[in-house]
């Protein structure tokens, strides 16, 4: 079982570059926290980056809500995470077919593949967006993630619908190296994917709009996810971004120590 | 049935403004033509669709593939809009929870609700993300498509997932007036949906990469779709794009008249 070795352990069984880099990073700076900035200026994104980079393994945008967005902002934020040691992860959620997610990714005003070590899709169009996104991603050494669950109310994603995300997932491992979800799923011989969970909080459980919150530790413990990712538990009104970042750094570092010495 | 009404019958049954205007233009343009334009600069963008804006209701972007996008462009895009007598279909695609689409609809470089007539979303998220793009696009008159169904091979969107969007429809149908289908669905008391259908072509079978084309007369006449969505059948290499968009303008019509004729 991968939830039982460490993060540095499956580092070197991954034959994808950028997962592997990544799960080096985790190890070395004892982070399984990814922060979610979902900030629409460009001084506030970078602001935050600044202050949360210190405590987090992989920072995760929509750049696409940031009004004043531009190159310079992407040059800033790829010299924030060199500053902080972090990967950045544009969680671009594709949803379309095999050649338009092609141009969606590699061009326009974004260029995502251009900066973003790792993206997401839905599979709900079928395998050609794997295709289409593997065909500009895999020779920049990016690496993708699929949505296979949701933290939101009534989501689709479940049953059939997440099953058959993980096995297009086995088909292309060379470039989809793991999943959005809310647990790890039972594994087949060869796996090693890394699993990411949203809806992340340690003191609130719903915004009313659907979303919804678990703790960390039952996240990285019970759920055998291996990265949580938070919000508004770090930045939301009166919050201290750094400090918050912190907290949640310990909280999921904790759970996974506790997890890998369990046998 | 509404499948056997005119479309402008069906515009005076409905309360969504924008649904209203566009089946009025459908019926005074004698167009179902919806063209795709995936072009990524400015001027090929722009170029297009005055070329096609005679023969089209609505102009189907991906304005994220635009590497030279800027305000300029919207503003040149609305005014071919009205010179032509079209309106836009942003195919954003949205498909992430409620608190996220509010701000990709509104906000960023694109600032999509300001600008696009109608934009569409996929379910999977659950109902959050009808709540989210709603709060913003309902105050602006705007319409919204979900995709109940996709045209690329292997598809998700199928079966449970379809029926679920269908009832998710009729629970917000001042704000989702229509889907992206395949086919029209059995319908209810009431109902009154706009039917698009991709993935539509008269010369060619498929891409290759998991896109599959139908001609025009099945999609409209058997399948009893609204509006016939063409990309490359219309500007691929080779082709007069007016040329073009004038033969599919007068394919998706005769079928129209054709089923509306059928008693």
């Amino acid at each position: 079982m991968s939830a039982s070795k460490t993060y540095l352990e499956r580092s070197k069984l991954h034959a994808n570059p950028t997962a592997k880099a990544f799960l080096e990073l985790m190890e070395r700076k004892k982070s399984n926290l990814s922060v979610a900035v979902d900030v629409t200026s460009k001084a506030a994104l970078l602001d935050l980056a600044d202050k949360v980079g210190p405590y987090i393994c992989l920072l995760k945008t929509h750049i696409d809500v940031v009004d004043d967005f531009d190159m310079d902002l992407v040059e800033k934020l790829t010299a924030l995470a060199k500053k902080h040691d972090f990967m950045i992860f544009e969680d671009r959620k594709f949803a379309d077919i095999g050649n338009t997610v092609k141009l969606q990714y590699s061009s326009g005003v974004y260029k995502i593949a251009s900066w973003a070590d790792i993206t997401n899709a839905h599979m709900v169009p079928g395998e050609g967006i794997i295709q289409g996104l593997r065909e500009v991603g895999k020779p920049l050494n990016r690496a993708m993630l699929l949505l296979a669950e949701m933290s939101s109310a009534g989501t689709l994603a479940k049953g059939d619908y997440t099953e058959h995300t993980v096995e297009m997932a086995r088909k292309y491992s060379d470039f989809v190296v793991g999943f959005i979800a809310m647990q790890r799923y039972a594994e087949k011989e060869g796996d090693n994917f890394i699993y990411m969970t949203p809806g992340v909080g340690l003191d609130q459980k719903s915004d009313g709009m659907g979303q919804q919150w678990k703790h960390p530790r039952e996240v990285i413990l019970d759920r055998g996810s291996d990265v949580i990712i938070v919000g508004r538990g770090v930045y939301g009104a009166g919050r201290d971004p750094a400090a918050e970042a912190k907290r949640y750094q310990e909280a999921g570092w904790d759970a996974y120590l506790e997890r890998v010495h369990q046998k």
